[in-house]
């Protein structure tokens, strides 16, 4: 599987997720929205911002494949978005012009939001390497500081209920750490790893392979591994990484970042629906395959 | 400046560091250092497993660029080449085969060893990235798990010292984070960075700029962290990052580890020379660079 793959995966399904986008003002989501809309992978529903939408002459020709609902400023549409959300008409939420923080205050809201109470919300990309050749998932380089073992349990949940939906049956977790040994006095997560290990082989996860500490050389690099004298059942092939903390995941997805003909897709999960924080700073590609992966 | 510059660099100087090297029984490390010879950027002091370095051909027919000491065993190999050091007989030690935990025994030692009491060891590490026009060096990702202020101090100070041998008359150095946000509450490190920082400005570490927390990608991308509206004196041209921990260090290392093209070299340092060690993974131009850094 790859990213093509993926949006090809979703083109080809019957149904189409609806993704209400909220306050789309600003060019770089329209793009985004709009080259969704002519590869038909989603519907779309904007939430405010109708002057904005209605100028650009790209979606003005897509027309007939999204609607509107009104909304006097950016809060306001973050609101009935949520809303839309919560009701059943949109199974995906999308971050126009609107400050993430804003946006987010709206999903969080205790009694109108989307998390429901004890739900745990996190942060999954997906990346494409050069050298490998699966997609990666990875968790979290962007909202849990550092997870606590229940938070880790559901980052472990998310992502293998993701691989699975693409249709990895069983889904390969690898839990960072910078070596392959539990040391509980400098670096207690690791003790925590092992109850998750234990956790995972007793089935709670459901078919996986969940193994940790490794660091993030070994968890995809066959050869690495052998060459460590490493014997896990990853085996130098996870599906995804889970990070110990917020600083080692953002340092893996800024790292990757700098290198040419990387490209990710990334979104919160936890809440009633994915939730898509697309920014200026991403490219076209990322913004496409971020509606894609939250449409699966 | 890249490696093959650093590598010039060490060649034309009048005077050649003397490398000792403990116990090349193995393939991997006699290789680096036939290489080293060959390019007479270094002269070499064998210490130990002279029956192995005798049966290199490469090495024979360098025969007249080598001394040798003899030793029982590897152990022992690491006393002898550690005295070396100590009395000034070579002005860098290296790793051949014996366990890092052995070699790293005999350096720490605390009565015939390499470190001064109160010195701080760390473990540099630099690279060339594809996308990136100078050598960027960091820290640490592989010795001190969390470092303390001081230790930390000394990380800064080391890779100042370091660029500046290298012509950098001005090293910037970033600190590293996942925000540029100093947060007491989740990150209390990152008040430390505004410290060291306003020591930096002080010139307590010379002519240099210190600035963060930055995130991996605007620290050597200008136009990310213009995007971001980032205004920082590194300006996306960072000579060194100082990550905050060992797991986030590692990861930036495992993580560039993973695409072709990119070359590292490591050492020790704190020590009373600088200590390297290459392992059978490393390639042969990680080997050789690591030498010549290990030599400036």
């Amino acid at each position: 599987m790859d990213f093509k793959t993926l949006v090809e995966h979703v083109a080809a399904r019957a149904e189409r997720k609806r993704v209400a986008v909220v306050w789309a003002a600003d060019l770089h989501s329209q793009e985004a929205v709009a080259e969704a809309l002519r590869l038909g992978i989603v519907e779309v529903v904007f939430v405010g911002a109708r002057e904005w939408i209605e100028k650009n002459p790209v979606l003005a020709t897509l027309s007939d494949k999204w609607t509107y609902v009104d909304a006097a400023n950016a809060d306001d549409a973050a609101k009935l978005a949520v809303r839309l959300c919560r009701e059943g008409g949109a199974e995906v939420l999308m971050k126009g012009l609107i400050n993430t923080d804003n946006l987010l205050k709206a999903v969080l809201d205790k009694e109108n939001g989307l998390l429901p109470k004890g739900r745990v919300m996190t942060h999954i990309t997906a990346t494409s390497l050069p050298v490998y050749k699966k997609l990666l998932f990875f968790t979290d380089p962007a909202v849990i500081p550092y997870p606590t073992p229940v938070q880790r349990a559901e980052q472990v949940r998310y992502v293998i209920d993701i691989c699975r939906r693409l249709g990895v049956e069983e889904p390969k977790v690898s839990l960072i750490h910078c070596t392959e040994k539990v040391n509980e006095k400098h670096f207690p997560f690791t003790v925590d790893y092992t109850y998750l290990i234990a956790d995972a082989a007793e089935g709670k996860f459901g078919s996986c392979i969940v193994d940790g500490p490794l660091d993030v050389k070994t968890s995809v690099d066959a050869e690495a591994m052998r060459t460590k004298g490493i014997n896990s059942k990853i085996d130098g092939e996870a599906d995804a990484l889970v990070f110990p903390d917020i600083i080692s995941g953002n340092v893996f997805y800024k790292t990757i970042s700098l290198f040419p003909g990387v490209e990710t897709a990334a979104m919160l999960v936890g809440p009633q629906v994915p939730v898509v924080l697309t920014s200026r700073g991403d490219s076209m590609l990322t913004k496409l395959y971020s509606i894609a992966l939250a449409s699966i």
